[in-house]
């Protein structure tokens, strides 16, 4: 299992490389209309959107990346699209190749994302799961360095580094909410935090994976659907991530894909954000009361991912 | 002329209204073909536009609606548009009234905009002066508190908190580049500054008022047009902005209408934000050449204002 020190390692490790994305304050008088949300103290939103190809993959992928060795055929990942974007983004920082194996359902706009940064994409498959087999099956013939979209101790340590961030942007904080879909984010940030502060976990209730491991004590396959499934979908929740969920996060709590698609809607309302259904998910679980912080909580949420359509959102 | 002290009391005085918005930090390996902007030093970007409204423009409404006396008609006030929609809100969240004075250009982002905070809005006039008119005529008649967009100490002052911000958040920075419409951003900044660092101002070609200005040693009338218009579309520089730029504005630069669109499609694939011309304009002044920092110089942008229709950006 990963530790504090790995994540404080990766900080050093990837700030050269990852950009310390910017946190903005909502205060009690701005969420007024949003039930409980507003009886409590301050909302901090962390806009890891802002981070390089539009999603917090690439802290993980370039942790990955900065501790393999790189062979001549460079990297290999499967994705849903923002993980894919992220090692195309990496490689081409790091001067190598990539091939991106995506499933049927990733949108256009991950696609493009993937190309623009020069990496090859191969569509395989109806699901994340089934890209990864095509991935692998690859990986097997070209040697090429493949970086798992979460299950894997570098990319955990990544991700972890939005939670060094944040502790030096958010004193005062008591409950972080995260998205969950493979588990590299909260697992990431539960290694950094430990216990210190209350983690909650979000997902749709179209891909509940923590949710069912949680419920049964074991990683389970659990369905995949929903508007989230490009960037929440997996099937079953990581071994790794698991095991600090399992440690460190208080709940895992479910979002309707109507609730989601509100918090899409108030991020543009409220802030100009585009931000993609996965990327919203965390702050629909406030929004909409899955989850009701207690009065005077200090409680922050990751916005993890920009990359939607806007006209989805907008008009 | 307003000074620094005048600019820290309106930041104590709005810290319950307004959002202290974050900046993000670009690095050198960021601005990648971008000519003489890679070989400086970081870029560090203002993000403004995520302020309330969607625009700078409620610091200089709120500084101006708490320090007058509000009658029972509210406010009034006459914009291309970022304005009225902050004059609306600042009447929102205080409690009182507001009518709007908008003209035919103002678009449709913008008016939705305002109506949605429950001001009356009114279409008065082809220009931004136009407007400004029928405001005038208005006010004799209902006694409200004229909020005007630029020319008025309190709303100097009140837009000058964006650099009381800077200075906290950016220690480092040599050169400021700020959009000019009427010049109250700018003026309030500089007041903030002095000649602490190298403010540099930036307004389309088809909206020249403090080039022209500058050029001729006074306030003059100068064309309006172009796709930044409805944000920086004065006629003539304020009188007391003008005082504060003669005073600290280095250099008044010019970007053409194309390299605005360019700036904000940069933003968009880059940081995934969507910014409206006026926003993107100082940005506009790096990214085409019109403004070359000097080596190792710490420059600063003010990404000023959100409120365009997405799909005028992407796709």
């Amino acid at each position: 299992m990963i530790d504090r020190q790995a994540v404080a390692e990766a900080s050093a490790r990837l700030r050269p490389h990852v950009r310390r994305t910017p946190t903005i304050r909502l205060a009690r008088g701005e969420l007024e209309g949003m039930g409980k949300l507003d009886r409590t103290g301050e909302l901090l939103l962390k806009l890891e959107l802002l981070q390089h190809s539009g999603s917090f993959k690439p802290r993980g992928a370039f942790n990955r990346a900065l501790t393999g060795d790189i062979p001549r055929a460079g990297l290999i990942a499967a994705s849903g699209g923002n993980h894919g974007a992220a090692v195309a983004f990496v490689a081409r920082r790091l001067g190598v190749a990539a091939e991106i194996f995506v499933p049927a359902i990733t949108g256009q706009a991950k696609r493009e994302r993937i190309t623009s940064y020069g990496a090859r994409l191969v569509e395989a498959g109806a699901t994340y799961a089934e890209a990864l087999a095509a991935c692998r099956a690859r990986q097997a013939d070209t040697g090429a360095l493949d970086i798992h979209a979460y299950d894997h101790p570098a990319v955990l340590a990544g991700q972890g580094t939005i939670g060094y961030e944040l502790s030096e942007q958010a004193t005062g904080l008591t409950h972080l909410l995260v998205a969950v879909g493979g588990g590299g984010l909260i697992g990431g940030i539960a290694a950094w935090y430990g216990g210190s502060i209350r983690l909650v976990g979000v997902e749709p209730r179209a891909c509940p994976c923590l949710h069912e491991a949680m419920r049964l004590g074991r990683p389970v396959d659990a369905p995949v659907g929903g508007i989230a499934a490009d960037s929440l979908g997996a099937q079953r929740i990581g071994g790794l991530a698991f095991a600090l969920a399992r440690a460190f996060v208080q709940e895992a709590v479910l979002v309707e894909d109507e609730a989601i698609a509100a918090a899409q809607r108030w991020l543009w309302e409220r802030l100009r954000l585009i931000v993609e259904p996965g990327g919203a998910t965390a702050l629909a679980a406030l929004l909409s009361g899955a989850f009701s912080p207690p009065p005077d909580a200090g409680v922050g949420v990751v916005v993890c991912g920009a990359n939607a359509d806007p006209t989805s959102i907008v008009g």
